[in-house]
């Protein structure tokens, strides 16, 4: 039995992608080698790097706009570094959503000046702030869309002059948004877009050249544009699972057929848990995330009931970060729209043995 | 049929090694779930993280000594800048016996004083110079232990008070060392260990605090060995398919018993460069790599009828690096015997037909 994996990344992905993704394991392209034994420069491996960078920028409109997109290692979290290494000369300023925004904003610090223009940890980080000051001087403007760990979402982003650096990793190519807005969006891909191993970054040139320390080659981006993501060898298995779900994605219609579905699956967890006595939501209402459900029991509930129930339904993954307690239904891209009716037919049960 | 693939790296794993792989993206553990979308916090993959890292110390004879091992990504060339960023605080010592090297030494300099102790670019790197002074008051001294792109191989190392840090990418697990003689060994998967995307780091923890600069968390040894190479998400496909080739070789008989294997195929093919008038070795006979053999053909010899003979029998990824030209034969440890004496047939086949 499959299970309803509700984890919240390295997370579930699409079953076919699963498929051929173990298939060239052992033979790739009919080559009688397996994908993970050729060369990196070899015409096969050439391909699908190629075509992983020119469907991350035609799922997001990016195509023409001036955007190269680079598969590159070390996750959001050297993102965080590399950001700031190649584009903070005096000022930068800072969003803090939560855990992954305050730890991008202390990489930072190493760089610059970082102003912290708003933060929601004065109530544990439920709300997205709103109506923050960015100033005109800053370098660039740095926000995470989607924090996984609270479950809130930027629904609305600043109409700034100042260039704006997005960490879209747990929330990219899930939803319609204007993405030529952002000089920078980057995202492990580890949630919507493949496995652990690789992180896509989406530049647009006129971003970089800005300042004057010298940037060691693997933290330089210019060095990895002029190499098409291949100054050195890259995470080859993990570029071409990413291709395979862009691909997937690609075929089912684009972000804009898959954000429906998400859509109508945030519907179904939070009507839930809103109608639900033995719940009530984490984040607030208007900020609640599409991807990363967060919930809790209500007083008096028993807990020990629920999670035999869940568990005994197949769900995998919903235990809630420690941060916040209680549960996360994370609900990513490949998540089918039954693994969550499944769950809240858990929680209807949970209700009537109460 | 599955080819002779003698390709630099990525390169051949062994087939056991494939077929695991290839199941655990289907079903890992029996958990019903993909290896890839399980959270890298699970016990499962805790469990592969703790392997991984204990069978490189085993293997190493490291066990008990004072070393971590950490996976990492970023291959070499992040390995590159973060010895230097890690350890260069006022001089290094660094010596020079080909690309790789020359990399490192590029990247160390964006860090302080470095003195190369000897090169061997006069000749293209064709040996492996002998006979240098390190000087004693530098912080490390880094050299390359195998030089994929020239075929040669560092046999004795200096005897030497100051730390050594050493790029065992293309030959780590290959060969008995007494491997307690450095501080930092550092090894991109992609060779002998597993697929591109980790980068294996063994560290003496006695190294580390000697530098005053403040470090990005994901360029800071001592974050990483706190956290278990779990720091932020680690590449999961990578590190479990290095744990599965660290298990074959440990089941193997380990390093003594590769070594003994890697010899053989050495002086299979060697020998016929040395025998057949139709080919010449690149390397200096005593500088000669066991894992990445350099020849050229003789002057007049008929390269079109050498290329279609090997493509006919099945062989791949022998073409030469464009610096060297000619062919090299990449014969890692998971290559087996049989393939090299495909080639030396092949070799044997070209001179008759000639």
């Amino acid at each position: 039995m499959k299970k309803h994996n509700f984890s919240a990344g390295p997370c579930i992905l699409p079953q076919e992608v699963f498929e051929k993704a173990s298939q060239a394991i052992l033979n790739f392209n009919n080559l009688d080698l397996s994908l993970i034994e050729i060369s990196h420069r070899s015409k096969d491996f050439v391909a699908v790097m190629e075509k992983a960078q020119a469907l991350a920028l035609e799922l997001l409109g990016l195509e023409g706009k001036g955007y190269k997109a680079l598969f590159l290692q070390g996750g959001a979290s050297m993102q965080f570094l590399m950001t700031a290494y190649n584009l903070l000369e005096n000022k930068a300023a800072y969003l803090n959503t939560g855990t992954w925004s305050s730890k991008a904003l202390k990489e930072a610090k190493l760089f610059g000046e970082v102003v912290e223009v708003a933060s929601s940890k004065d109530q544990n980080f439920n709300y997205i702030p709103k109506g923050y000051q960015i100033p005109s001087d800053a370098d660039y403007f740095h926000c995470t869309s989607n924090n996984t760990i609270f479950g809130t979402q930027i629904k609305d982003f600043p109409a700034t002059e100042v260039p704006m650096v997005c960490d879209m990793s747990s929330d990219i190519f899930s939803r319609e948004l204007d993405f030529s807005k952002f000089s920078i969006i980057y995202a492990g891909a580890q949630k919507n877009m493949g496995p652990a191993g690789t992180t896509l970054v989406v530049l647009k040139e006129d971003i970089l050249g800005k300042v004057t320390r010298s940037i060691p080659s693997m933290l330089d981006y210019k060095v990895h544009m002029d190499k098409e993501s291949m100054f050195n060898t890259p995470p080859v298995f993990a570029v071409y699972t990413s291709m395979l779900t862009l691909e997937w994605l690609k075929n089912l219609g684009g972000i804009s057929a898959i954000e429906k579905i998400n859509q109508q699956k945030a519907e179904t967890i939070y009507g839930e848990i809103d109608r639900n006595p033995l719940f009530t939501g984490f984040a607030q209402k208007e900020d609640r995330s599409h991807m990363n459900a967060t919930f809790n029991l209500t007083e008096g509930a028993n807990a020990a009931l629920f999670n035999e129930l869940w568990k005994e339904a197949g769900i995998n993954g919903i235990n809630g970060h420690r941060s916040v307690g209680g549960y996360r239904a994370s609900m990513y891209n490949a998540m089918p729209l039954e693994s969550v009716q499944v769950l809240v037919a858990v929680m209807q049960e949970f209700e009537r043995k109460s």
